[in-house]
């Protein structure tokens, strides 16, 4: 039997419901999932890595095998470090598909024993992403049905 | 018999001939076309957004059903507030393609009741952006037959 | 005000929820929408032109202003023939795209007075297609959801 | 801990080095994987379907948890008979990628608890495809880095 | 300095003016450029092989160095046969892209000396191709501007 | 026999060994291959244009008809002014393609003399660009097999 660790990176600015959804699939695959938060730093953030960090905890607390954590450098180092055989990555049809393909084939060069899988969240979340959530959030415009719940009601607080 | 309101958005830094070929299209099916110029705040526009409106309604003077205006906030929302039932896009084979349909299934999503629909350009136009033409505009290129000739003068003017 | 007439052009073997959801947007947007079965010599039919043709008038029957014909011979001399000022194609990110742009070119070409409009069905229907019911039909397989309840009835009634 | 098994499924005809790079990455990662081959009635095979299981046993025989399996039908009704949680797919840069996420979501809305999951094989084998090498075996060109030995000397036996 | 023989090989079932644009531009660029008919079996072809040379012929009579040949067997074997250090191929926004590529690729995995060069067509020619000709021709559709004018009057002939 | 000079155009930011093969290839195909280094002003450059035309130099000195030179401007006038027939464009599966076609169609238009060339790199660069290599140098992840060896060094030298 195999105890197969995979890792979910990404800057999860905010985490949307089409994260959950991929986190929901990763969780029922793999033995242990950590969603590992990139400490980047990036030009104008809705939320710090903390306040990041602290709304996954609470929406990833139904699965017990799933684990936030924050890196900093390469992936592929972070990965290693943490005896990690997989990286999960989402994937649509609309996406940056080549763009994936790309940073996967460059992390199997730097660290040949790590694979990068890819898995579809629901079709629901087709048009989602962190950015276009940050765009609305920023104009005031609706976003129920986009981020959990209690994402929302941070961005309201945070915006208003 | 219906009446059918289409709001054509866009940056128009500067309008291309490619903007003014979609018009003629959109000015022929609709019976009323809105040239809405975004209000944002782009780090190195070359030109102001009044500049920009002027140059619109300079060039779809010839289209009595054409009308130019300015909005800010969420696409969705001025689309409602005008009581508009179409969103018309450029669709190209060389284009942002994927993130057209991006924006039009979260626009849907925000407001189910306006559609966005797609037309084509002519294939002469398949190169051309506004992006492109602020670049040449700025290393001195030729301009001709890519704009109109009114925004060939005031890039001249500009620029010089 | 304008009459607008659009055709919306297709094999319909058979007709499946994704059209039907596109004939709904294009209803409302156009005057008058005309569902045009193409009769093509295909291989291996699952349904013969005047059953496609049956199942259609059966299943648009809401809407008073679509209309469901045959044509055979060039798309553009059928839609001058009818005066149609619009063709109206689907389009989704899961898609043959170019082959879509590449027709909508051609037909420009030799008609070009005639504009091909593209629309999007939901995205629910982002996977669905005539030959994948076809295959799943043939292959015994639940249609539930995929096409209108008559047609899945037909289906039932003869692969059995 | 759990156990999961996965299902690779095919034609296989006949099993390139781009398959068996895919095998090795799944074996890796799956406690089981089903090589599973579509006994589908193609016009012009180039191998008889036992004869396809028989060379995927052979290059195969070094990974213990991997089987090959023959199955007929829907691909999602196998899998549930097999008990298995995911189906796996290779996906490359250069490939039929968008059939591949329409089949996956197909799959899904049939049976929503089994994955498909993508894995990329090496990039060495971006360009190798079965239905390549079947041209090429036809044309009497070399095979040598495109199959494993066996299939290439069995290749060679049956088109001379 | 080199002397460069190109070979520019295709069905031309029939010539297209996309495919002598392109052969325009190949013949400035190259000393020599070959012309080159695959020699294929071909369900349903408008034109026999010896008639497609033909025409071929008259049409590339103003350019010196071009000239036409027919080849059976695998591209890459005609070419070294030829001593051609370049294979030439169109390449359009609207095409198979990722098919070329594959080909390519599998080329120089074949024999690596010799090397695909890619250029574009003009863009007029974006919606062109041989397989929409014969299907044109076939209605009885309008041919001028897509094909040669003596290919017009072959297919006039061919189908009346 | 022509004397075709090509120029191969670019920020090389730094030189990779994706672009020293693409280097390889153009030598040998053409008379005389110029590699330009534009001077643009970037945000956040890794090396100044003086050391990326001299690393350039060192790397290319192999090839006896390989020249480096600087560029600012319009890559048209440029060419023009060199009297080059060619811009040499490297073409990946993974790549942005259309961008590049854009470029194409949009030199063309400005000097129609000039004709875009494109040829592949080996596929094993297929992940490969300037940008990830200043991304990953910034991380201190390992730099082997992506630059030349002069390149990793002088990376190293700078970085620590």
């Amino acid at each position: 039997m195999k105890l197969v660790l995979a890792i979910y990176p990404g800057s999860f600015d905010p985490v949307t419901n089409g994260h959950l959804d991929l986190i929901e699939r990763g969780a029922k695959l793999f033995d242990r999932l950590v969603v590992a938060v990139l400490q980047n730093l990036e030009k104008d953030p809705l939320f710090t890595v903390p306040e990041r960090v602290e709304m996954l905890r609470e929406v990833t607390r139904p699965w017990a095998n799933v684990e936030v954590d924050v890196f900093g450098g390469l992936l592929v180092e972070y990965a290693r470090h943490r005896n990690a055989q997989v990286l999960l990555r989402g994937i649509r049809a609309i996406s940056d598909y080549e763009y994936e393909l790309q940073m996967a084939l460059m992390n199997r060069k730097m660290e040949p024993r790590i694979e990068t899988v890819f898995m579809m969240p629901s079709e629901t979340y087709s048009y989602l992403s962190s950015r276009l959530v940050r765009e609305i959030a920023r104009l005031g415009g609706p976003l129920h049905g986009l981020v959990p719940q209690i994402v929302e009601e941070r961005i309201r607080a945070k915006v208003t």
